[in-house]
């Protein structure tokens, strides 16, 4: 008789960590669990694009008699953590999932990485993007079932993670590249504000992108975006990721707005009933909840937000004219059909109809701003469905794009359930409230899961 | 009898492009003139780090194809251009003017070097750049005195382009790397609206630092330019430099403001006459010209402005944190005195340090906008004196850094002399006002030219 398929079971790092101080774990221990884990599942999802398991090893003793000696240099230390394959590191590649960067290595660590070996973080290997994170799967596949993407362009981030082959990972979104991978792979996805962490060093330099991090509890994911905020800042000229060290304690909102968005039209029926029953999960805690029903603000903001998808796609456009035009001159036969049909739209815009984009995305982030004082922060979908079948498609950031354009604070909770498979909640706040909207999602998982 | 030293002797390139469509000249004769020119001034100098002459040549000889058959594909078809060497080309190295990066080629070329070749500009070399476009000067030579620094960070750029080696180059300023060594060196700089060039592939990644140009002429200057942001834009989330592709006519400004900035304290004696004999022209044109002393709101704005020079050092330094962290890593032998300090200062910063610096740089640039209800643009110097003696300095920014600070247009035009060297007189305005500025600083050389 065969075995049951092992579930994913993402390992959470910040509650382990209180058995390093004692000494009944160390963080060399926890690193060989991963690896582990990483033996066990990398041939089943290939996450991973290459590892230093050899170096991990060194920086997770380093990291052991920190803990042994009582100084930690930060909450983080000793953890496992694995780096989109966009973002620099000095000691692996920088592949950015395609052909032409295979093998390429800048000899730097990106910002955040170098923030990350700072706070005794253990890099442990390179996770595979799609082709410079745009919508190109490279292979990866969902732990939860081998057949179904586990979304992108983070896709082995969010797949390393929910299966425990790391606690976290850094990952980036522009349009939906954290919280769909995490909503199809069951881990938790945090997009910051647009600009709280540095991408210097990270090639996604488009004008919404944001890096963030998907891991195993939201505490973590917290952690993890603060530790670097306080070493590398955010974007230059931003403010950066606006709180404290550690995840603020849950609270409860008073008022939630539930958006539709555009997804709500291609969410499936199960879906629908799943948000819709923690929707009455809140209510029944006595959380006063806004709709585009009810409240004409709100109707005002799903209108705005209804074309998020076009209005990104044809800013992220103009923006990736460079540096597609010189990647196509170097070698168009190994840019992707997706790449080269993008770089001949870019080159069919004008500057004045990206000028005209712009001053819509001010527009609309303006009127979602305006939500603000009527609510603490939203709620929806984080995906449609569970993971689609197939490998060719990372699938639908439908609900994921109108945060992206809005530059706010967004974050996919692993808290509902479809075809069996995971499905993200979706809780965004306002731009530079993450500490706000975070401990309003700890309130959220909290009421949501009973 | 030796023959007296040649005169540098800048290389305008709209101008001469008018015998290109007759035919009487062609880009390939041009580039040859500015080839020889190289051959005898470059020895003496030092401006360029490395050159693909072949390949300029071959694309003189496609520009002058253009031109016959009367099809080129912009008003700079066929200009000679240097590269600061902080900014990536496909074809040459880019060593940033550090022994860490000596050789180093990504394989690309940055957003503008793209666009300029799309225009079917020249891409002749790359100029020498101080370490990392900060301080560390790498021995180019002022043109007019090979004893003196020729400015810096865009020291080859300045000095290539005021001695005719080629028309045109591309710089950056974040303190007063266009502006001080166009006073210098006696061409003009332009430093356009913080955002205005879209910087993509260029290693200055720090919030007020600028993509410009150094020029012949300020029509040249102007044009190369927009031609750039026409095809590149601005940097990713900016409006990019907004004007007409030609640039606009001299525009008669109605009022001026002369701000003495900090500078005027360490300022020649020689120079603030200067400076003054073009003030009393401009009054004698009719333009009422406003100062710290006639003005309340110009006072306040001195005084904000004064310390613009610690302010954006601190900003400057904390956004240096990365990557200078990991290029210690790697060898910190290779890392200047200054360089190594500056990363020693970033470290001893926190995010919150610079938060509040960045709120005291949106406070000093609102300030300064408020200025526009008041006047068309502000005129000032755009270095204290003369270049100074000796190559282990590239003099003092005072008078360009709040304008860098400010994030708004900036123009030193070639019109004075110090100790019968070139000093630029400078013309700022305000942010995005771009085309504006450039149209008074055409009219204010016209007249304070005569």
């Amino acid at each position: 008789m065969l075995s049951p398929a092992p579930v994913p079971q993402a390992k959470p790092f910040l509650a382990a960590a209180g058995q390093f101080a004692g000494g009944q774990d160390t963080p060399r221990a926890y690193l060989e669990r991963c690896l582990e884990t990483l033996a066990a599942w990398e041939p089943k999802i290939g996450a991973f694009v290459c590892t230093n398991i050899e170096g991990s090893r060194a920086a997770a003793d380093a990291s052991s008699m920190r803990w042994r000696d009582n100084k930690p240099v930060s909450a983080i230390d000793g953890m496992p953590i694995g780096i989109k394959d966009i973002i620099e590191t000095a000691d692996m590649p920088t592949g950015m999932g395609s052909p032409l960067f295979d093998g390429w290595s800048s000899g730097r660590d990106a910002a955040a990485v170098a923030a990350l070996r700072e706070a005794g973080a253990v890099i442990l290997g390179k996770t595979v993007t799609t082709e410079f994170a745009a919508t190109e799967p490279r292979g990866t596949r969902n732990p939860w079932d081998p057949g179904r993407t586990p979304g992108g362009s983070s896709s082995g981030s969010a797949a390393a993670v929910a299966a425990g082959l790391v606690s976290a990972a850094l990952g980036t979104q522009v349009m939906g590249s954290i919280v769909r991978p995490a909503s199809y792979c069951g881990c938790v996805g945090f997009k910051p504000s647009v600009g709280g962490i540095n991408r210097g060093g990270s090639h996604d330099e488009l004008s919404q992108s944001c890096m963030g991090v998907l891991a195993a509890t939201l505490e973590d994911a917290w952690q993890v975006a603060s530790e670097i905020a306080a070493r590398a800042g955010g974007d230059p000229g931003y403010q950066g990721l606006v709180g404290p060290l550690r995840m603020p304690p849950p609270a409860r909102p008073q008022r939630l707005v539930f958006l539709e968005t555009a997804g709500w039209q291609v969410a499936s029926a199960e879906a629908k009933k799943a948000i819709q029953k923690s929707l009455a999960l809140l209510s029944r805690n006595g959380i006063d909840i806004l709709t585009r029903q009810s409240d004409q603000l709100v109707g005002a903001v799903e209108e705005a937000i209804a074309d998020a998808r076009a209005l990104s796609i044809r800013i992220n456009t103009w923006e990736s004219r460079w540096p597609l035009n010189t990647y196509r001159n170097r070698d168009a036969g190994k840019l992707s059909r997706a790449m080269l049909a993008r770089l001949a739209q870019a080159e069919a815009m004008s500057l004045d109809d990206y000028r005209a984009d712009l001053d819509e995305r001010i527009r609309v982030r303006a009127l979602y701003e305006s939500l603000a004082a009527q609510c603490d922060a939203c709620v929806t979908l984080a995906a449609p469905a569970a993971a689609p079948v197939g490998l060719s498609s990372t699938g639908d950031p439908v609900f994921a794009v109108p945060f992206s354009l809005l530059g706010v604070p967004a974050i996919s909770l692993p808290l509902l359930r479809e075809q069996g498979l995971p499905l993200g909640l979706q809780v965004t706040g306002f731009q530079g409230k993450d500490a706000t909207t975070s401990a309003i999602a700890g309130w959220v998982e909290k009421h949501c899961n009973e």
